[in-house]
């Protein structure tokens, strides 16, 4: 059988399991039409990727695969930063043609395969005359975790295209991989997770049992202390618990949320429902105790780590844009698992306040870290240069450490596939956006403006004569929603009947401000609230306030109500002035109000920092 | 003139400025007498002196003086906790003579000379064979800050002995610093500011000018970008802003006082008053907006830094023992300029509440960050390995990063020469501790318990005919405090008469529990109270809570009152229960309270996890 014969499903998804509670659409079933989404994957089509290929070029790391040894230009990990991109343009060619990026995308293939060694390993860091040894750093070699992404792009060229030369290669570096980190190979695994949820898709492509055995083995393998210990400690890469033990997401996040993908991958295709489970309680629990209002995760920026439960401080959040993508492509997983709509609530508030919130209006300068707190005006960051990761507090056109951009552009690339998916009862519709859905003999419209309102019009093109169920994903904010004017509880609204062309689902979200407070046990937001708008975080700027008055300022007066304007939500505010004590701590004292009853605008936190340098600030005081 | 005519004052004295508004006493001076300050440094002298040299000895720090250059051991600035201990050893010897300590002192500084080179350049880690190339890497090598310490001790030294070997390599070594660094030699300074203070004080000790003038010349430089920028900005070595036009303290914070601590001594020096007022500002703001209630600085973990204006988490608080250590040395510099009573209560604060918790009960293990905040239980770090620097949540015995216990040693063991000062009018006492002190022809005892109580007992044991003027510190917060039973206000009391041997002067503090709040714009101490008695600050341990209940289920009842134990601070608390909710934002919600009106004993900050393994709060949110 060749690779051909095998892989030519072309499904089209980022991610096909063999079982699962529901099947995921590939990007031929799903379209999306102008809106909110479609709008930035077509800033991401026309910007973003060729920003991208500019920066990988101008900054060497493309050029690594055919420049000498001691001229290698970047990080270790810079070669998954050519794959992240490769992934983006496959992802992109399957949806919309285009001869010029299609012309691209084969010359940096071929780029990579010139650099393939003849046993199949490929990385510009290691190996080479003058640099180090092949796998003697993994730790922090992020070799494994180069094949990941590099297998990753060569599944969705195969899922999109079918075989060529970049599946090749990533079959030829997955069977070098297997042999030497196989039952009987070196007894580790990466510092970085990423190749076990991709060797578990490329076994899902090829059906060579071997990938998934390899995957299963780097997920047993990790938490029993196969790598050294580090200053982070061994939490850092998750080596400190296995997963199967394991209560709670902890360490580095993205790392912490590519292996937990990687785990569901494993736990789906062996049936290993003990695995499947804990990974799914440890979601609950990082949901519950350990991530952002925005769906952000990862509040340290020592350790881009998780910090203990309830530690979620707004200054400096690390919320990594990556760890956002990376929780995307967890709770994906688990909702294809399992069918909780629980797991696509978070999916749109992670897009919605997260990734959305990290490129440019123009799809050029992207956030890397994403603060809910942002006390002093940032500078425009250089044009020309390389930002430290996470040093600007405005977005950056390309970083030293540059893994956000591209994870954006791949998500967006990507992005339509998320929008539904199918089960022998009929169709669910898990995020709403403008979009064209046709599954089997079910086709749709879904019409909707959304997160502008809440309502959204499912319009049936095709139908079977017999019926089928609609099912529509309640968000657990939506607490007076209808479907047809008839009210409908958060979680799944199904709708069984005979549809027929023509026909008409109406859900109305009633979507309006509201004011979210706190678990009282998160102390860096203690006596503080947020606007929320649908699945819209909103945000305080100085560029919207009166002149001379600061987002510290604020005082929130949660009783004078929310009002919903065109361009944000209109709060009431009493202004606080505060001057300097020679020591800042004595006996209780009440802050003076200067001003009450200001009418303040605060605005969708995804757009912060887009009108030049501000202030910012997510939670308000309360008066 | 030889170097010992010229040093032979035998000051004794850490600080020893040619001008200012205060003089300094020598360790000859003054005396402790037992109490809380006389313990730690008896513990000090019988354990940690010993303790430190073992690991010095045992991380092969120490032998890299001796040892191949590919045999070397330790960071980059190893060298410089040996000068630490060196100096650490000179201030003990200064005031109790071992003859045994005194061996060990000259093997080492033996050592050490044997290192240097023919021209005085002495580092451990550069410019061997195999090794980088001396001055190759001024933003992280740290060969300058290692001259700081080496010249530091031998001024200990100096100040205690006279000259000797130690002296005289440390005069070589600054003679070779200034023609490499001086106005024509290379243009630039070091990563870590400590050379500055350094060479003002072997100015003092040995009239060379040329020390002066290189010390005016390395504070002129920094702030001009002569250091290439890093991740963390040149602000993280305070390379950004020239000294005299910064507003504030930033950057790295142990860095950034070490450097105002030089400027400081290069201002007294050179008249600079405008460069003094610099400084002056810049610790004003920074205490009015930068220091923790511990008076502990720099919040940040990732850069060991001070965050922006009001940035002050209780979680992860860094709070490093050697900023602390760094503060006080600025502070008792400004004091010594212009008698400001505001210097003395944050060096009271600071060591009490930072210093001081360094160190377990023995002086054998320490805190290298002091957390306000400790939400998971600690495991006992292993007694024979080195812990990285801040990962610990139990005092540890050596860290890969190890400044903290020498600082910690050469504070204590010259502790007693911040007790006292004088001037043509008298003699002022800054901190309460039972001492003797013998200045001219004024001789004390000061009687005192505290903190235990705030009764301190001036006794005049010899006294000229004249009169002169005693002056006490009244601390800022004793508001109700009197001297010889009537009222005085915080700041200085000044009590000027004819003392006749057998007088007394009796100041009473009136230390009793109160109740603290923060400034308002403390973002993550919002709706919280401190528990404070005297100078010290108390905090909520796991281990004094009923079975069950953690530190972070407390809620203080403020209207309840607190009580004055002999083993802490009784206060009333409610006792919360929350349960998870699948996401931790919402509508606003009450707190279940399943208990109300709990005792809770609160206890001293700086004995806090001297009990095994706790959780702990200083910050208790209010009912």
């Amino acid at each position: 059988m060749t690779i051909n014969e095998v892989i030519d499903q072309r499904l089209g998804a980022p991610v096909a399991p063999s079982h699962g509670t529901l099947r995921p659409l590939g990007l031929h079933e799903v379209t999306l039409r102008p809106g909110f989404w479609h709008r930035r994957q077509e800033v991401n089509r026309d910007n973003s990727l060729a920003h991208i290929e500019r920066w990988l070029t101008r900054a060497g790391w493309l050029g690594n695969f055919s420049s000498a040894p001691s001229e290698r230009q970047g990080r270790e990990f810079s070669d998954s930063e050519i794959y992240k991109y490769l992934e983006a343009v496959a992802w992109q060619l399957g949806h919309t043609p285009d001869p010029d990026l299609e012309a691209r995308y084969h010359a940096i293939v071929a780029q990579v395969a010139a650099a393939q060694q003849p046993d199949g390993y490929v990385n510009t860091n290691f190996g080479r005359p003058g640099q180090e040894p092949r796998y003697s750093d993994l730790e922090w070699g992020h070799e494994l975790y180069c094949y990941g992404h590099l297998i990753q792009a060569a599944v969705a060229r195969a899922r999109t295209h079918g075989a060529d030369q970049l599946v090749e290669v990533a079959i030829r570096a997955a069977d070098h991989l297997c042999a030497v980190f196989g039952p009987d190979g070196i007894p580790s695994v990466c510092g970085h997770a990423e190749i076990e949820p991709a060797l578990v898709e490329l076994y899902r492509v090829t059906g060579n049992r071997t990938y998934l055995d390899q995957a299963a083995l780097f997920i047993s393998r990790r938490g029993n202390q196969v790598l050294s210990d580090i200053e982070f400690g061994r939490a850092y890469f998750q080596d400190d618990i296995p997963v199967e033990s394991a209560s709670i997401l902890r360490g580095h996040a993205v790392r912490a949320v590519y292996l937990a993908a990687g785990a569901v991958d494993v736990a789906v295709e062996t049936g290993d429902d003990t695995l499947l489970d804990a990974v799914v309680r440890q979601w609950r629990a990082t949901v519950a105790r350990r991530t952002y209002i925005t769906g952000g995760i990862g509040s340290r920026h020592q350790d881009e780590a998780f910090g203990e439960d309830f530690v979620l401080p707004p200054d400096r959040a690390y919320s990594e844009t990556c760890a956002g993508v990376g929780s995307v492509m967890l709770a994906w997983r688990l909702l294809l698992a399992d069918g909780d709509p629980a797991y696509a609530d978070l999916i749109e508030r992670t897009l919605f306040n997260v990734v959305a919130t990290s490129p440019s209006d123009d799809g050029t300068r992207f956030f890397y870290t994403n603060t809910l707190h942002q006390r002093v005006l940032g500078t425009e960051p250089p044009a020309d240069q390389l930002v430290p990761r996470a040093a600007s507090t405005l977005r950056a056109p390309w970083f030293s450490v540059s893994c956000c951009p591209t994870n954006v552009a791949r998500t967006f690339a990507g992005l339509a596939a998320y929008i539904a998916t199918s089960d022998d009862s009929g169709v669910q519709i898990h995020q709403y956006a403008a979009a064209s859905v046709k599954v089997g003999d079910v086709a749709l419209e879904i019409e909707t403006d959304y997160p502008v309102s809440g309502r959204v019009v499912v319009r049936i093109v095709e139908s079977p004569s017999s019926p089928w169920t609609l099912t529509l994903r309640v968000p657990h904010w939506a607490t007076e929603a209808t479907v047809d004017g008839s009210p409908v509880s958060p979680g799944a609204a199904r709708i069984r009947r005979r549809f027929a062309p023509g026909d008409t689902v109406v859900l109305d979200l009633a979507v309006r401000p509201r004011l979210t407070a706190p678990d009282a046990r998160i102390d860096a937001v203690r006596g503080c609230a947020v606007i929320e708008r649908g699945p819209v975080v909103y945000c305080a700027e100085s560029v919207d306030l009166p002149p001379g008055v600061t987002v510290d300022a604020l005082r929130l007066d949660a009783t004078a109500g929310l009002t919903d304007l065109s361009d944000g939500v209109g709060v009431s505010c009493h202004i606080t002035a505060s001057a300097d004590s020679p020591w800042p701590y004595g006996a209780a004292r009440s802050e003076a109000v200067v001003a009450d009853g200001v009418p303040v605008t605060l605005r969708p936190y995804h757009d912060w920092a887009s009108r030049g340098p501000s202030t910012m600030r997510v939670w308000l005081p309360l008066a």
